[in-house]
């Protein structure tokens, strides 16, 4: 969504790899499986809002086995991929997202990351370099770095979103807080797909 | 916000009041205080919603000890204010909602309800009718089957709307979900202020 609208509000938006695990951990934080309505329901609400984006969503058939088998890898990956060829993090991350959240495909074995570096275009020779980056303690460094600072801002989750405004953060938590963040960057919101709904108003 | 939308979208819009503790028990929902940062960001987020809605907000001094002490009362009052004087559901309502969340009032004591009635207009003597009825069987039962409905929608907490489209119920949690019951409907989306965000766009 906000890459939709980076030039519109013309934002300078980063994308920054950070790891969830750590953040739920650290700040307490437990996923809402205890009451079975509630992962009921946010089942239903999450496909509303797919269809509202034109994102195509499926929830993953065993989402806990993935959290619980950790994203960890996948997240060093994009964060090599940021500190080494920033060009690419968004199409690696979107390819990543999209085997998650639209193919039911798993992120956490080296051939998926492998898999997934291909598909978004990275030239052999960069991607075994950047995989092999992964795992030096460089880049474990930066991505601790980085969950640091998202529990500095007192994350508790994902997504998250740090908004500079006027030298002060301004932390949003959720898919569905940018209508507030447009709100309070004196910007319109023309919904998720700005290109279809803003035709409309 | 719906009472904006209630012409715009030409629907057909009814209060209904309910327990809330009742469906938090039933459905096994617990209040989210354990992770310290998620009520202090809830606050956060609350207040910049109320200011891009334009409703005075203001968190209540004492939450639990409010919710612990219980809005029974309070709902058998609205309730009976339902069955019998039903032109006046909406403002004992916002009258009552006032109380707790802009003016940090009591709404638990017979005094409070008493005053919450005088301020939404009754006059004395059919405030004295209804204040006699919500302690009575029929009004006792008609909320509970009202919560039970709640629950039969899978309610696990409140604010709920539950829109009927095409015969079919369509159930909506949390205040922040007008944009998607909007999509939903075919309907236009202009904000929670449509008067003021309308006419920018």
């Amino acid at each position: 969504v906000l890459c939709h609208y980076r030039n519109a509000w013309n934002i300078d938006l980063k994308q920054r790899p950070t790891f969830l695990r750590g953040v739920m951990h650290r700040s307490g934080n437990k996923p809402q499986g205890l009451v079975p309505d509630i992962p009921l329901y946010m089942r239903k609400d999450l496909q509303r809002f797919a269809s509202y984006c034109k994102v195509p969503i499926q929830a993953p058939s065993n989402l806990e086995a993935m959290f619980e088998k950790g994203l960890l890898s996948a997240m060093r990956f994009v964060t090599a991929v940021e500190l080494h060829s920033p060009e690419l993090t968004e199409q690696v991350s979107r390819v990543l997202w999209r085997r998650i959240w639209s193919k039911d495909q798993d992120i956490t074995t080296p051939e998926s990351l492998q898999e997934a570096g291909e598909k978004a275009g990275l030239p052999a020779d960069q991607l075994q370099r950047l995989l092999g980056l992964a795992v030096s303690q460089e880049v474990k460094e930066k991505l601790k770095l980085v969950t640091q600072e998202a529990l500095n801002h007192k994350a508790f989750g994902f997504p998250l979103i740090v908004a500079h405004v006027d030298g002060r953060p301004e932390i949003f938590f959720g898919s569905d807080r940018f209508e507030l963040l447009a709100h309070l960057l004196g910007e319109k919101w023309l919904g998720p797909v700005p290109q279809e709904t803003g035709s409309k108003l």
